[in-house]
């Protein structure tokens, strides 16, 4: 998918939510459990109830991966049943020496079909470049997660004064653009949105760790969006388990819609 | 496995060579193409072959995602063909926020029965702990990879003077012990190895980016040895695509037979 329509799709729906598709087996709710692949069906109703509110969909692989091939089976059926629309991402976090990316992104890219994979910097230029050679697709690097562990290493100043996820930030633009490469920049870390902007200015970026709370979402949208809004911000566990029973997908809606609404009033005051 | 089971493994086979099972399915040979699964077919061979030269295996799973639920299938027949005795690496390079390493490390160690898993350091503590806290599983964390891109990051000197790969080896041993966490470091960089073991004087090393000459291997076991020799040397494509015909096993054999008699001679100078 290319920037353009991704950006047309966000103003078309006045969102620029991404839904974490992370389909935890332990907490499906249990009248699916019966059903033969119950993680599809899970997925299947989450589509449903909520594709008119976000422009992007989510699957971190690992809740695939702890399924061995049944979820594999799960996560392709997935991706069939996604409406071509909307961005997919790979929520992979991979990064490993230059063949081994190559056939990575063939897997993620090519046979699977995702929009974009989230690819973790530490081991450099030949892990990431890769997945910028296939026309179409996209890499989101890790910048600045939105984990209790981002302050181990991502701050820590270099040389130059540079904290280490501006050094990759910087670093990473010699490699792709604004319309092959996005940056991972947590909700946890508002105050920062402001300093990214000024790193990246064009470049999209996709937000984790936003709760069901506006406060967050204001705030790094006021500092966050560009002129193309910019940004995809996701939520998994607030909306796909907002619900335990048979109405999960209700509730689901519910909670995707509270932030489209959210989301839509803050594109009319940008 | 243990620290003293594997040190001991490595004392009776006088070796400490890992052997890499990226078994490539473009580069398989030809005449295994029509099995049913060639993937396993391929590494049972090798296994066969290479079993009494060598103290691990190590499957990069990018080989194996790469054609999904088959491709998993095939990892998990091989994980349960590998002997009982040897160290077994799920080369993963994994890493993410609490919830989901606790997933992976559910995966990897419960499901799939490996001894150890690679782990990316970027996102920090929440992304490593939960694979450490495992009975008797290891952590291998990338520290100074073998790569190009090793470059970009790993060498950037922090405020205090450090790099970062000496940043993350400092840290982590706040998480882990010697008896639960391994670095990966790189056979590109043999004159690293004296100040690492000055960083990690007790930790093994798993030291990928050793081909079949003896060169870099004297160099970095003379360096990079500890009093539980402390190393474990891998290589992939050296020893498993040494040959191409029907003969590849044969061909592995001999290429894991060249290490093993070089490790055995440099195990008597230690």
């Amino acid at each position: 998918m290319t920037r353009a329509e991704l950006s047309a799709q966000i103003l078309q729906k006045q969102s620029y939510l991404c839904v974490g598709l992370d389909a935890d087996i332990d907490r499906l709710p249990r009248h699916l459990l019966d059903k033969e692949d119950p993680v599809f069906e899970f997925n299947k109703a989450i589509i449903d109830a909520t594709k008119d509110l976000c422009v992007a969909y989510k699957p971190n692989l690992a809740f695939y991966e702890a399924l061995g091939s049944k979820g594999w089976e799960s996560l392709r059926k997935t991706l069939e049943y996604i409406p071509d629309e909307h961005f997919t991402i790979a929520d992979a976090k991979r990064g490993d020496i230059g063949n081994t990316s190559r056939l990575y992104a063939q897997a993620f890219f090519g046979e699977m079909g995702f929009d974009a994979v989230t690819v973790a910097p530490y081991m450099g230029v030949d892990s990431v470049k890769p997945f910028l050679e296939f026309e179409g697709k996209w890499v989101i690097l890790l910048a600045l997660t939105s984990n209790k562990g981002s302050q181990d290493f991502q701050f820590d100043q270099q040389e130059n004064g540079q904290p280490l996820y501006e050094k990759v930030m910087r670093k990473a633009q010699e490699w792709g653009t604004p319309g092959n490469l996005m940056y991972v920049v947590g909700a946890t870390h508002p105050e920062k949105f402001k300093e990214i902007r000024e790193i990246a200015p064009d470049h999209f970026l996709l937000v984790p760790g936003v709760g069901a709370q506006g406060g967050d979402l204001e705030a790094l949208t006021r500092h966050g969006a560009n002129a193309d809004v910019g940004l995809l911000v996701n939520s998994s566990r607030g909306i796909i388990f907002a619900g335990e029973g048979e109405d999960f997908a209700e509730k689901a809606r519910s909670a995707a819609q509270a932030l489209q609404t959210s989301m839509a009033a803050l594109l009319q005051n940008l």
